[in-house]
């Protein structure tokens, strides 16, 4: 059965040094310590150690065909957004993120496809980039952050780029970064565990209640990690919503959980019966399977919850591969050999 | 069938003009604007409306007949939980509350029991207070908020209120306040809905990790709203810990699945699927009904999710009484007329 991952990071295995090139800090560089091996470092601040299937396609398309994952959708790593930096550097980097992955789509053309990343801080620029991504460069879309510096994703300055991503038929990736809390959680990884899953249902509801679905009903987004606390935390929001419109309803006067019959879902909740309830709270028409590969935080075999957890095979085949072409408007036949 | 509601808040009618008492501004004041009706204000700031039955006894027994709740536990609002404050003041205050709630819990014992707060921010003055609330006061433990100022729950600084409370056989209820995020949530009430939910993922992941159950395997802790976000989140956080112990396991290398039938919930989760996912995860002798009453946000019809939700009797006895009673060391006796 054909087996799509929607979420899977990439980035070039080296870059020009952004901090001579744009003439201030705060960017990320790769520190190749050692031959497969590699450290993202924040200047002089280490960040996170990555192996070569964080760069190297061959070496991702034979951990690929280890787990029968046929097609990866490439995106960048949050970390890479530069929404903090200038306006006409982050579309500089996003420019090289793009080309990059665009070029590894291309070789590969069944076995990968891709997601740009686009300056948000800057609408404007951020339109033209998601156009050329679309236009250009063949990708299907786009990988937003949850939020945009002071920006949530209802900010009136972001709606025109959704509003392009609807008339260009670009898939929007939304994944959380920049987590809330962090200063306040230094122990136990907790901006990932805690934080990620809040600025995942952050987005959502900013998306929900802000009326950006309901003003473009055509717009096609899906949310990292199953949904993060959204999902099942939906019947407080909705009750939320009823019992206090003066204060959640002042926008967009639909009731939330009209919406997730509209929106998509990853499937990367690593826990059967979670995955069980989000079939049941939005139907697998609405999930694909995302993995978050290579990173430790994902799901390590690739495809294997879904496999172990599921026995119908009409849901499966949503799962695997018919939520991921609905969403990222690809034809199956690009992807068999 | 005996039903007890261990999630409710309540405040004196009255107390003193706190600046004027402790000599600076911070402090929470009800306006009796009219009969019935008080704005709760923060200085000149209004915070919230609250009606009669936030504070008047015969009015709550009267909308507890009228939903057939047998038995409040009453805790204070979270706001009243200045661990801001100079701690001597927080211990004057937390003093004044824990002696309106006994008085009540005195006057009409089978409507009612209670929870005290405790000035945190100061662990000494919190175990004497907590001991003065259990040993002369006859409540059942106290509630706290799921951190305090810079201390998340794990601070080695808080364990010996927990062992205290453990000694004295005291329940915990833990609550969410002070909701990470809230400086970029503006809009749609997100504090409540998106941080809320967040604030006690962290808590019980504070607990978890910096291994507070795992040495005080006697300690009984109850977690407002379902827990958050952490049920729903689980298999990402038991993920985290299995494949990062360096980061996630430095404290405590118990998987946190093991915690899962140590500690206790509130079943406020408004979606009967959530309710169904909580008792198969963790199994209805951790569940107890919890309804925050008197508040909006709270079950406003309460015992109703469990009376649609639940079918078999022996479940539900548990949710309506049996798991309260077992985490509040209470016996039936007391509040069968």
């Amino acid at each position: 059965m054909l087996t799509i991952d929607i979420h899977t990071h990439i980035l070039p295995k080296n870059w020009p040094n952004l901090k001579e090139k744009y003439g201030y800090g705060g960017w990320i560089h790769l520190d190749h310590h050692k031959c497969g091996c590699a450290r993202m470092m924040k200047e002089d601040h280490f960040f996170r150690e990555i192996d070569a299937n964080c760069w190297d396609a061959k070496v991702r398309m034979k951990e690929c065909d280890q787990h029968k994952i046929d097609v990866q959708v490439l995106s960048t790593v949050p970390v890479m957004f530069s929404y903090w930096a200038k306006a006409a550097d982050a579309l500089d980097i996003s420019k090289l993120l793009n080309d990059h992955i665009a070029g590894i789509c291309d070789t590969h053309s069944s076995r990968f496809a891709g997601l740009g990343t686009i300056p948000l801080q800057s609408p404007d620029l951020a339109i033209k980039e998601l156009e050329r991504c679309v236009n250009e460069l063949g990708l299907s879309g786009v990988q937003i952050g949850s939020h945009v510096n002071d920006w949530n994703l209802n900010a009136p300055e972001l709606f025109a780029v959704f509003e392009a991503a609807q008339d260009l038929g670009a898939s929007v990736f939304v994944h959380p970064w920049d987590m809330m809390g962090t200063d306040k959680m230094k122990d136990y990884w907790l901006p990932w565990l805690v934080g990620m899953p809040a600025e995942t249902s952050l987005a959502m509801c900013s998306m929900i209640f802000g009326g950006v679905f309901e003003r473009l009903p055509d717009l096609k987004v899906a949310f990292a990690h199953g949904g993060g606390s959204f999902p099942s935390t939906i019947g407080r929001i909705e009750h939320g919503f009823d019992c206090r419109p003066d204060l959640v309803a002042k926008d967009n006067d639909i009731n939330p959980r009209e919406y997730l019959n509209k929106i998509y879902l990853d499937t990367l909740v690593h826990d059967a019966p979670m995955l069980n309830y989000l079939i049941e709270l939005m139907g697998a028409d609405r999930l694909a399977l995302g993995t978050d590969y290579p990173f430790p935080l994902g799901e390590l075999q690739p495809g294997k919850l879904i496999h172990e957890t599921i026995t119908d095979n009409k849901i499966k085949q949503r799962l695997l591969n018919g939520t991921a072409l609905e969403w990222l408007g690809l034809n199956k036949e690009r992807f068999i050999k």
